[in-house]
């Protein structure tokens, strides 16, 4: 089960972080930019051959001590087509250094529709007899509005090809509480959708104990954070918001299960755009902050 | 207001239909996948090249009674790169021909991510002084899940680049009862959505009285479209569901206000697919399809 696998890459490394690779324009060095802009011109293409570069250097200099990456596709679809295109090179990439790939794309749609998104982030297409991958990623974020047979055709390319879903349930934004905690019968919106996440998965359970569908639990709402995993010890969270978001370690650490597993936390521009605030090259201000944070992690949360 | 162009577009066809191209790999002729594969092998890129050349022949066949065409994102994602390029082209080629082009996505993310989709879909993406156009659609679909600060940016650029929003309300598919119809205090989720809809895009209203904030209402929930309508008059609705999913005419006359204004109907394979079931040409299957359903909805909604 793909559970075991990042639970694995994380008991490796001894660090439950993921790197998030969103680059957006704003947050890449202009002279990278101005180099690709030589070639590409003021175009769309420059800014994505920037990111991809800046991706790179990032890969590089953390494979080692960060098991997973994930990928925000807004930031990557803001560049049209090369921004897909670069989106692959960076998932390939990835995988090369034997990271756990998610991609953010919080999707949700009809049944029909939902196969297609499942087809192009985690399964394959059809062509003939053949079945061609896509960009192949372990994992994908979901967005549960339209229920059940939403979820279908991506559970059923988790249980084909060994992959992992990441439902929205409460998110680290300061205006999820608007539909996420709406009272529905006894309980926040946000526990009902726990609830359906964690019945869909119950035959999807990993040896570790925890299933392939796992939910998104923002590090600013450590209340919510709390009741999850008292109510669902078998789930795994993906938790957004530390750092620049306001996310605290001691909050984090009670997303956390048994042996200090269960979850991984995301951080982006905290360790991409470091050198921002240090000054130093892109790979050792990352490498400086990504070694602080799992140390911070690490002070609350024991890893077996 | 950009509510007022698609008005216009609807009433000067007298044709509240919205033709969804859909590119699925199983609804594209086998000999135009047979050809393009001479081409470019059984790739993802040969499947693209198929899927736009049927675009081409359906934009052509159509653009004169049909007002817009709404692109199913995920049916272009799922040929990798290729597919966001045969996007692009299917959007210069429905604007070179007039029509309104909706981004069928249900995005939705924490505030900096939607302003990369907005950007994306809606806005431009900054290089140094300049503004980049991305896919620049007129008008974008939107999931609820995130609450208001997802909804900010794209709100934004609605203001600055005169486009629209479909924010999922009640959508079509059978499971979208579980969470949808949750009961929050006295009122279904759906409810509480639209009126969050309705007060976000109160200073968007056009000279139809139509805000650009418009919500999607499956055209299979005859009693939410109702109470939809009878709550919000100024609710423009994208209705999806007609036709294979069962929708009838006489129920979604029900989402159209004064005049027989403010909805719009998607037909996504009803139209594009019609050739499996006649055997013509794919062009005369469509446009008979077309027609026909125009005509039907026209004897339960009088456009003035």
């Amino acid at each position: 089960m793909t559970t075991d696998r990042l639970i694995d890459a994380i008991l490796q490394k001894k660090n439950p972080t993921v790197l998030g690779l969103d680059p957006q324009p704003e947050h890449l060095p202009p002279e990278m930019i101005a180099e690709a802009a030589m070639e590409y011109g003021e175009t769309l293409q420059a800014l994505a051959i920037a990111a991809v570069r800046v991706n790179e250097i990032l890969i590089d200099a953390l494979h080692d001590i960060i098991p997973a990456v994930k990928l925000q596709l807004a930031c990557y679809e803001q560049y049209g087509p090369a921004g897909m295109v670069i989106f692959a090179e960076t998932i390939a990439l990835a995988k090369a250094h034997g990271m756990y790939v998610i991609a953010d794309g919080k999707r949700g749609d009809i049944g029909s529709t939902s196969a297609a998104y499942s087809a192009a982030y985690l399964g394959r297409v059809p062509f003939g007899n053949k079945l061609l991958p896509v960009y192949d990623t372990d994992a994908l974020t979901i967005n549960p509005y339209l229920g059940s047979d939403n979820l279908a055709p991506f559970i059923k390319d988790c249980q084909e090809y060994d992959k992992m879903l990441f439902i929205l349930c409460k998110t680290s934004n300061p205006s999820s509480f608007e539909v996420q905690e709406l009272i529905a019968g006894d309980r926040p919106l946000y526990k009902v959708i726990a609830d359906q996440v964690s019945r869909a998965g119950s035959k999807l359970v990993g040896s570790y104990g925890y299933s392939s569908l796992g939910i998104v639990a923002g590090a600013t709402q450590p209340s919510a954070i709390k009741a999850l995993r008292q109510n669902h010890p078998e789930l795994f969270f993906l938790v957004p918001g530390y750092g620049m978001q306001g996310g605290k370690s001691d909050d984090i650490a009670l997303a956390f299960g048994k042996y200090g597993r269960g979850a991984i936390v995301n951080n982006s521009r905290g360790i991409t755009c470091a050198w921002q605030k240090t000054g130093q090259p892109i790979a050792d201000a990352a490498r400086q902050a990504a070694i602080s944070m799992r140390d911070d992690l690490r002070t609350h949360i024991v890893l077996l």
